[in-house]
């Protein structure tokens, strides 16, 4: 039994990280924080009403110190890399959710964050939380940065070509859909629901802080530089991704050579399902889930592949994922609290 | 052909008053204005591209007056009463959508808006806009008062019944469902989709400022006090209300005679549609027209009689009336630019 | 560990006991059967695949004796009666989310369901299935039937001041609001997405056959007979019952008062959660749960409260409340399966 | 004055028809039909109570012969063709709205639609109704093929480059997403409320009849072969289509030129708007609407356009685009019943 801090409540993801610890069974929650919000847990979200006297106080170092052998950051990036030095150092161990330590070097973050990097020393030590691809070093990871709710669709869905094929990968194109929530719980006017229901939008196009994230860990994987087109797409609904994923190939491979690759690769994931040849992923067979749902098609001539990939974005694109890590880090049943 | 001007138009109300007006064929919009933004309209609501040349300002009294011979205020309260009293004393004819001159006397305002009422001459000569009842002093009106959302659908509703047989209505209750809408477009975290859609509820239970709207105007029509319970829901839909509305009755009277004096009562109006007994208004029959659809029906016992009532909050239930008013003011087709 | 069978899990409600039972502690899934469908569990529900190998096949009484300790029913009204003495007379305990076993006598389900009753007998021996009030009984029930989920909501709302106050309530209205879930899974084009979206309607007005089940029931705790007023509108949300309930009173009682005797009637209840005066619950607070929350307000007068119940119409309107209906057959956890 | 017929009322393609059609200066409608259902118009789409007496009826040869100049086929394929020769033969001209006369050569008919081409002459003399591209011979034309709504939109975004550089088109990927209407009016357990609402996935994959209809038109304005990748996705609103379309090309070309392309090509089009570089269109722009918005972006690399489209799929995409064919075939104000 673990004592695990949540810092940032009051957003959807840190909602979704304490709904799921709350029902953990290896961890106990200690504390919850939150900046713009104070009180007892069930008056900032209903939802907890009888299931949890938690109280949320704003930030405190020594009380996240005293109480707690891991924090969650669930917080807007910039505020995550002025938080984490000090728990570090502190031999806390972090599981940041923002987007402050995914981009390398610093000058990249800057370049796509527009902020300069505060913590670059811990930029370079923090382990990326894609457990399929990282598992290895997260079980020793001090501070794991939990990926991207698009790259986390995106590497999924390309990991087991590009790792194994990225010679014969011409292009990549990344047409991505997401549910609302994955803009976060703020108020502003563009996220009402007058502007947001019957209506489809892209938006961020070239200018998407993921696309690097996409790019940065597929050329990690492929042991060289690749590059992805991706653009971002609102989605009217609350939860879940779709990215559907054009690959062009250099030369032909038969599809039911991919689809077993495919299959090799995920064979003992446990969040990871490749689907029979001729199915579809939808979102709704992943919402409430920590899955990642993917299926392949290729085009007749043999020479595009199209790749879906669904995910929430909530879970596995965000709270999910964070506490696969921590079960990772600490050796509990990878898949504890997330059934 | 007349000028007219719409103060207001970054909210859903003078959007949807322009968007009418911009296609009737008596008027000549020669004014916009908003405080929040100014620019092309069609950078402000890109729907409009290639449709109008029209500008934005903010709001000046001199070209209001100079280039207009109406004006449409469709502005949050306390604003509208600022405005007004300078456009009447100029001989100019406004019509308010907001609150500001619905509610009489100025205390009664005060304690529902929540503010002192700044222009009480101009209160006691306000109109109110609803032409099924009014009509016949709308002609000359200098300022109108446009009736609430929630009001239009249930004095509509009501009114036949109260009129002609106030004494037989033991309590009504009106339990009003709306669309986001009606809320206004404004940044509030309250109504951003993640918290709206998929979800319901009721708000302002017994403290929501159309209550004393519906009491004041059927108080009228019964001449004699009228008290209605009110509560108002918010829907996951972007336009329109149904409100179901139960009238306990102290002698039963056939749901045949009921039905038939509603006939009656509105035989020669243009958009009140008395639906055939048996068949229920759905808010698809009427969103996006001036329509207020009427259903009703009896319970087994003959003594609680079910009227629901439908409309398009933003048409007949703001912009829609606010024009059928402008027709009458003017003598122009009432369905001129409504059909 | 016992033995439990799913009959139609085709339907939404098959579903969702399906997925609940899926994670029980206390319970393994051993048949499972529909009609319309034949095949793996998770070709029919592709949100399975990878979690279970159960095969679904046509209804067999043979294997549904010998394989179960326990069989829930998940089928149209009709159906069940038909599948449930023989499951009874084998010793099988039976748990029947249909209607077929909730009016009584057989001449008033007649009179509501269009049809014949097929098994009188077992009909006087079925336990309503609301453990709130019908707990002691349940343990020993051979079968149960599962509330409807409009009565389970309305039930729950008004069981304190029935059993109570009965004499001090003059009349009762339940306007009440569903997901369209409750409609089942069909194909039926008044319910497909493009005549549901963006729409809202009142149906079944004074022809609801939940209207004589809440009848029944709240006559039952009332010690005499009660009637109520009850209409049902179709809501644009996938989950979720929201009932705005109005009981105007003969004399006048406190809310504070009120609102304690609510908290002590549910003091030791898992699922109902009483809010504090002056707060609201919504469709959020409990969608994917099985709690009913319970929000209380008095008009001014003091003469009229308004109550407003909600629940997750899959979950506590149907299998989350067959499960904890089982729980207690079994003398489980109540808990179990359903934190 | 010309006499219009309608046949097929009963889906949402007829709807929109006759919906535009009633409020069209310049015609009559003398006579709808509809196979499924028959009645008054007002009793099988309730938002006509009150505007029309129109009466519903099986279809007649004899009568649409006798009532109608041009008559609008809003129906299934195959159902097309075993109407349409008739009509033609009896000097009456037909818009067709179905797929039935939009590929050529039948052969090419019978592959996409799986059924044999009962009217191969007529085929060889539809025109193309996309006014855009093939207005001159709209003016003449007896029978006119009304596009595909996703071909409507994916041409209109290709049609100036193709037209002029297809020579320097590498590849051409349509990332289509369509709101439910596009589907039908359909009993389909696959289109209920509670299979699309907050789900999002992609059919027909490589299989979508609407590819070949693309490219067969794409190839006229090329002067030769082209090809294109198709992928359609289930959008969960009413109406509304957008494309994200990702062009290769072979050789740099600045953007800037390629909006000037655009803006030239579409210069006198009422009813395609260029965007100004830097700003998106969104479905909400155009839903309600004839028109079809174009967005122009450029991968920083100067390689890869990528072209966004949206239309409403009802009316560019099916109606409102009829009844503009309907204005260039009689020599009307080709906005005429569409602004």
């Amino acid at each position: 039994m673990i004592k695990v801090g949540i810092v940032g409540i009051s957003g959807y993801s840190g909602y979704k990280v304490i709904s799921l610890l709350l029902k953990h069974p290896d961890v106990r929650v200690t504390y919850i924080s939150a900046n713009s919000t104070q009180g007892r847990l069930d008056a900032i979200w209903p939802q907890f009403r009888g299931q949890s006297d938690l109280f949320c106080e704003t930030y405190d170092l020594v009380k996240a110190k005293d109480l707690c052998d891991v924090i969650f950051l669930a917080l807007p990036h910039t505020i995550s890399m002025q938080i984490t030095p000090d728990l570090l150092r502190a031999g806390k161990r972090v599981i940041d959710l923002s987007g402050d330590y995914r981009l390398r070097p610093a000058s990249k973050y800057q370049q796509w964050y527009g902020a300069v990097h505060s913590d670059p020393r811990n930029l370079s030590r923090a382990v990326y939380g894609l457990p399929e691809i990282f598992r290895a070093k997260l079980s020793k990871a001090k501070l794991v940065t939990n990926p991207g709710c698009y790259p986390t669709a995106a590497i999924l869905a390309l990991a087991p070509l590009v790792s194994i094929h990225s010679q014969i990968v011409a292009s990549m194109i990344i047409d991505a859909k997401s549910g609302v929530t994955g803009a976060g719980k703020k108020a502003n006017v563009d996220l009402i629901f007058g502007e947001v229901n019957e209506n489809f939008k892209a938006y961020k196009v070239f200018k998407h802080q993921h696309a690097p994230e996409i790019e940065q860990y597929l050329s990690h994987l492929a042991e060289g530089e690749v590059g992805v087109t991706f653009v971002a797409h609102l989605l009217p609904v609350n939860c879940g991704i779709l990215e559907t994923i054009y690959v062009h190939l250099k030369k032909r491979i038969s599809l039911e050579k991919i689809h077993a690759l495919y299959q090799q690769f995920y064979k003992t994931e446990p969040f990871v399902r490749v689907y029979p040849l001729g199915e579809q992923p939808e979102l709704k067979n992943v919402v409430g889930t920590n899955f990642c749902d993917l299926g392949l098609t290729m085009n007749p001539k043999g020479q595009l592949l199209v790749i879906t990939s669904v995910i929430d974005n909530l879970i596995k694109g965000a709270a999910g994922q964070a506490i696969q890590n921590m079960n990772i880090m600490y050796g509990f049943d990878e898949q504890a609290g997330l059934k």
